[in-house]
């Protein structure tokens, strides 16, 4: 077992990551303050993981389990109320833990309402996608989606510890282990061009779970998330590079309805979108965005938008981007491979560029 | 006018009390750091000073407005979704500044929403209700009910400024200023003899709303609170003081159903049977709860909780209180007059006798 810190003064934690953590029950117990704990899981994760992680609680913690439909499009205020109508229902006190226990969805959602129960509670990620291990559970970011735009409603809320156990993804669909393998790319991409090397070299290795190579892709990412958290908990600065591929992705997703895409899918093809921008620019050079389009091409990924997206569509979704401020669309370009950018100093013509290529019928 | 300051470091705020400060732009717009407001208010409010508060925004700043429809019943995600709405129909972004204009209920839901939404924007405070002014606008504690408890959903989120204009009480209903005047009361009792002493002199000057009388009452108050939440500004210790009578008051609350007995009323009538059990501890003694009821009972405030509630089910209630730990009631008692404390070591049995006289057929 790996253990990562993130390191945010009295807010820091751990990340464990490695084979067989679902049975350390000790991993769990340890953060856990109070004598009562509501598990949020969904109905995919349940019947693979509840029983074993309820099993890792001992009789003294008071724990129950609501367990939510799957997918991104039940990530709403809706659905969130049935986490707070469990809290409620077993008159659990500001002393719960709430544990996460699946993909992003379960952890953005089960991490809202912990930062808006009674005002704020704690709660654990137990992260069962390699989406999820990689990037959401990380960090602290927690909300829902409005139907107006994506993570829209949310907080800031860190977790006690996140327990990432690499056995979990053996029950993955492929679909959604290549969305996480979207994520980890990002990591390379934006600031780790050696990682982004050896991604060249072991992504067929991911692809077929292979457990060093899954560890060590998680240990790698999750300390470049580490690190930027670290230097900017509440993304004033630098964390928003975190977003590359998010603008553009964030649209499809809505484009599309939530669920229609995977996020990473989505984040996948974004970070093409913000690839082809940045070359029209000037600033990244041609091998580069073809070397990007590779690794996206060999993590079984999509490469460009669905067909029939309009554009004066697809920009107003841009613009609702939480970067965006003043009616200006703030983007995450690179000046080259390994070197990402937050600007709104690219050229809307370009931009447009980009949409016409991505969106158009040929491509 | 008075400016009062909330000392939290980064998070400190000033809070402008007296006469014509919706006729001051210039108060308000100093804490404007964007080009966006949005103005949340409800039905009642908005024919009074919605056109004034917009007034105030210069034409450099978009500004819109929601009307939400008016009352504790209403204080719930439903209608909190309303203000998402807007925010996202208007495309406003993490600048935008939400300026709550109302009573607590507005100040509440429209801080949960500044809070929440992308993660926490500014907000601003224009409390118009003598409880608002004195109590709910100040401490940037935030919320929406949930049906089976008061404020179970919420956050921290401290505003940038808090104007109370005092001309905004002449508006209200003498209900809704009794049920300030609790409020009121409520720091006289927990912490400030000389402030009780004060209003035993001046309650009817405060009743007929005499300017000078209602300011120094609101200054006097938000002081104390000020004080109170600048030494424990998220409640883990001293802050909870301020819920005197709470426990009690949101079990009548949400026995009677939201809406049914203003939140001001229920706190008055809790503070009675705070002031009730502490006495029964043998720690207050009989002459000061009398001057506890006699101060309650001149404010116009209900001396006693409807008839033919349940004590199984008003327990229960209780219990559903924040400061419950672990299955133990924790209550606000008196040890005297102007000194409260939190505590959970009182008799049951006295509970019981409490809550057997006021729920009673005789008291």
């Amino acid at each position: 077992m790996k253990t990562l810190n993130v390191d945010l003064g009295e807010r820091s934690y751990p990340i464990y990551i490695g084979q067989k953590l679902l049975s350390q029950a000790e991993l769990l117990t340890r953060h856990i303050a109070g004598k009562q704990a509501l598990i949020v899981t969904n109905e995919t994760v349940a019947p693979l993981y509840l029983e074993k992680v309820a099993a890792m609680l001992p009789a003294s913690i008071q724990h129950h389990a609501v367990i939510l439909p799957d997918g991104e499009k039940y990530k709403n205020l809706d659905v969130l109320n049935k986490i707070y109508d469990a809290l409620l229902t077993h008159a659990f006190d500001r002393s719960v833990t709430l544990i996460a226990l699946g993909g992003g969805v379960i952890g953005d959602m089960c991490g809202f309402a912990a930062a808006t129960y009674q005002r704020g509670v704690n709660f654990i990620q137990i992260p069962t996608t390699l989406l999820s291990q990689v990037d959401s559970s990380v960090g602290g970011k927690t909300g829902v989606n409005h139907a107006l735009g994506k993570n829209m409603i949310g907080a800031f809320h860190q977790p006690q510890c996140v327990i990432a156990d690499t056995d979990t993804l053996n029950t993955l669909e492929n679909k959604e282990l290549s969305a996480g393998i979207a994520e980890v790319i990002k990591y390379g991409i934006l600031g780790d061009e050696k990682f982004f090397q050896w991604l060249e070299i072991n992504v067929e290795k991911i692809l077929s779970r292979d457990p060093a190579t899954l560890a060590y892709a998680i240990e790698r990412s999750c300390q470049n998330k580490a690190d930027i958290v670290a230097a900017d908990e509440t993304e004033s600065g630098q964390r928003a590079l975190l977003n590359l591929g998010h603008t553009f992705g964030h649209a499809i997703e809505t484009s599309v309805g939530y669920g229609g895409w995977l996020h990473g899918e989505a984040v996948g093809t974004g970070m093409l979108m913000a690839a082809d921008l940045s070359a029209r620019m000037g600033w990244l050079n041609k091998t580069d965005v073809d070397k990007i389009r590779h690794l996206i091409k060999r993590a079984n990924l999509p490469l460009r938008p669905p067909q029939n997206l309009n554009k004066a569509d697809f920009l107003a979704l841009m613009l609702r981007d939480k970067k965006s401020l003043g009616g200006v669309i703030r983007l995450v370009l690179l000046k080259k491979l390994g070197h990402a950018i937050i600007s709104d100093n690219y050229s809307t013509e370009q931009l447009h560029a980009t949409l016409d290529h991505f969106l158009g019928e040929e491509i």
